[in-house]
């Protein structure tokens, strides 16, 4: 990420005009008080994972992690130096050293905290820094899913079952040198996040606003998932990144036509909630998913978009040129269409297609 | 691991006349009860990882994740073949996903069973497959760390945090499956293991035992931890490996040297209850590391043996050499000499040297 252009700014705009959102207003939250209507509702009444023998086992565990009580917050602030640049070199080190692929900070915007938790308490917005924890999702097993075979929350729960350990660990840490700290991390039955993840990943530097109407990263494209811990450590703030992402996006359209539910735009960036963005249709895209009778999410986007492509070292060489040159990038959509980017490769499937059905396993589908 | 030799046994004699060990006989055990002198056991009453900052993090995490409680095994096994090839197959592709480094099988031999768990209640050998999971610890820290830094504990917790990770959601999925599981993971206070691993290890072809009285890895060296699912799913058991390791153990003493305790032998095998092994005087090494003022263990022949040189494509040439040839490991074990293999970089070191003195954090030494 070292060699990613960084500007003052994220490269959409974050307006003044942006109101907090209410957790409860989420795609589960509305899904489950049947705004998606009565199937949508009917299908999350049971949660998702608890549908596929492997997720819900992984689902277990997280969940269970997520429990682990809060430590107190050291008395004393440790006896090291309270240079900001040097505790983020240290923070950041000690993420890495506990597996995260990528760590960045920045300072929380109020708007990014919840107005409200899913049980209705407001939340209240701090003056806060935010260190931000990205995993990557497993590309083997996304490459060999076909997106109706149930592995969509096993590969996303991969993720956030590792982000929860970095997570849990870095808050207990930095409460032992005496700042608050608190995890922000999923899956969504986790009931953490007092913070939207997107508007940190794009002060922090971890992407820039893509069609799929996330923030995509220049190494794992839409292939990850994101953790916080939020503290009063101070830090030095990364900056936005701009690797011509905008234009990258406006020409191609990949993921939007490998979508099975049409939620991704076709068209231009709009404005929304005071965020610039190409706006996902949630509804669609919640609706298809939850309803999904052979899966749980899909990840068509993820694995169709060319930035996704594993960091070998060709694709790393086209990475370098595709942040230089509006020419390589119109040659990379090209070829990524001919090539048919991320391409089912049935070949490496591993898992079986299991489903539950009044608490016992059968084939799915 | 596929280039690596299979053998139909160990490369070291394991006996019919090994004795179950008893839990708590070990070195923890053995200490907390004064057998080690009253200095040792003052040492450890208070908990080696609760000294520092970090690891009392990592320890916290990891002692929670394992208060997870089993979940009930299916009533009926699912409707998958119960083909021993195609589960081991499965199984193992299971744990690669949620990234273990190394996955292998074996039976479990009976002796592999503690005789009596931690508080005396007897423990039953049982007729059982084993899932051993390997995690690398992470190579970059183990250069840095001098062995008197307190980086002992963190370099090991971070291989166990994610042991457990993978240990506990495989149980849980295999238990979803119909078959019963019971995960196996350390460190030393967390009271799961009814199995010791070395044995486990051996069978799995996992490595060889070496000179420093552990199993050697021949890409890892001794710089990883394991950790097994127990459980009665029809598994295919992997074969031990022979990668030369025997003799090479004989030419080098580079641990032994390293040894800032003088526990690993310089000479030759014994047999010891029933295992042909270097001994590792278990007394001095955890005198050592349970009295070390400067830091938790030291990781020094961890760090100093060639086989933990990360998996570069030029120190994974020597290692395919020496895997063939007796002369190249005569060159080798020079090279190694020479070179100071394992020598300390303290110029990657992250870390604060904090340790806690009546409850609050100082600086270390």
């Amino acid at each position: 990420m070292e060699r990613i252009r960084r500007v003052d700014r994220p490269t959409t705009l974050l307006t003044e005009t942006i109101q907090r959102i209410d957790a409860r207003n989420t795609a589960y939250g509305l899904a489950g008080r049947g705004d998606y209507g009565p199937a949508v509702q009917r299908a999350v009444a049971t949660p998702l994972p608890d549908k596929i023998p492997f997720s819900a086992a992984q689902k277990q565990v997280v969940e269970h992690l997520s429990l682990l009580e809060a430590n107190p917050v050291a008395r004393k602030v440790a006896p090291i130096p309270h240079d900001p640049e040097l505790l983020t070199r240290h923070i950041k080190a000690a993420g890495y050293f506990l597996k995260a692929d990528i760590m960045a900070t920045c300072q929380v915007p109020e708007s990014a905290y919840y107005s409200h938790d899913r049980h209705g308490n407001p939340i209240e917005a701090r003056t806060q820094n935010a260190i931000v924890i990205v995993m990557a999702k497993p590309w083997q097993a996304m490459r060999a899913s076909t997106g109706s075979d149930g592995m969509g929350d096993p590969i996303s729960f991969q993720a956030y079952q590792h982000l929860g350990l970095v997570a849990e660990t870095l808050a207990n840490y930095v409460r032992r040198l005496g700042w608050d700290a608190s995890p922000q991390y999923g899956p969504s039955f986790v009931d953490k996040y007092v913070v939207l993840m997107p508007p940190l990943l794009l002060l922090a530097g971890v992407g820039e606003v893509s069609r799929a109407g996330i923030v995509l990263n220049p190494y794992l494209g839409l292939g990850y998932k994101a953790a916080a811990v939020l503290t009063d450590m101070p830090l030095v703030a990364d900056q936005p990144v701009d690797f011509g992402l905008q234009r990258f996006c406006q020409d191609c359209r990949i993921c939007a036509e490998n979508c099975p539910s049409q939620a991704i735009s076709a068209g231009g960036k709009v404005m929304y909630n005071g965020y610039e963005t190409w706006k996902l249709d949630t509804r669609r895209c919640a609706s298809f998913n939850f309803t999904n009778k052979r899966g749980t999410m899909c990840n068509r986007c993820v694995k169709s978009c060319p930035w996704s492509l594993p960091r070998t070292a060709p694709h790393n060489l086209v990475r370098a040129m595709l942040v230089r040159s509006r020419l390589a990038q119109q040659i990379a959509i090209r070829a990524a269409y001919l090539l048919g980017t991320g391409q089912d490769q049935p070949g490496e499937k591993w898992w079986f297609d299991l489903q539950y059905a009044d608490h016992e396993l059968r084939p799915a589908g």
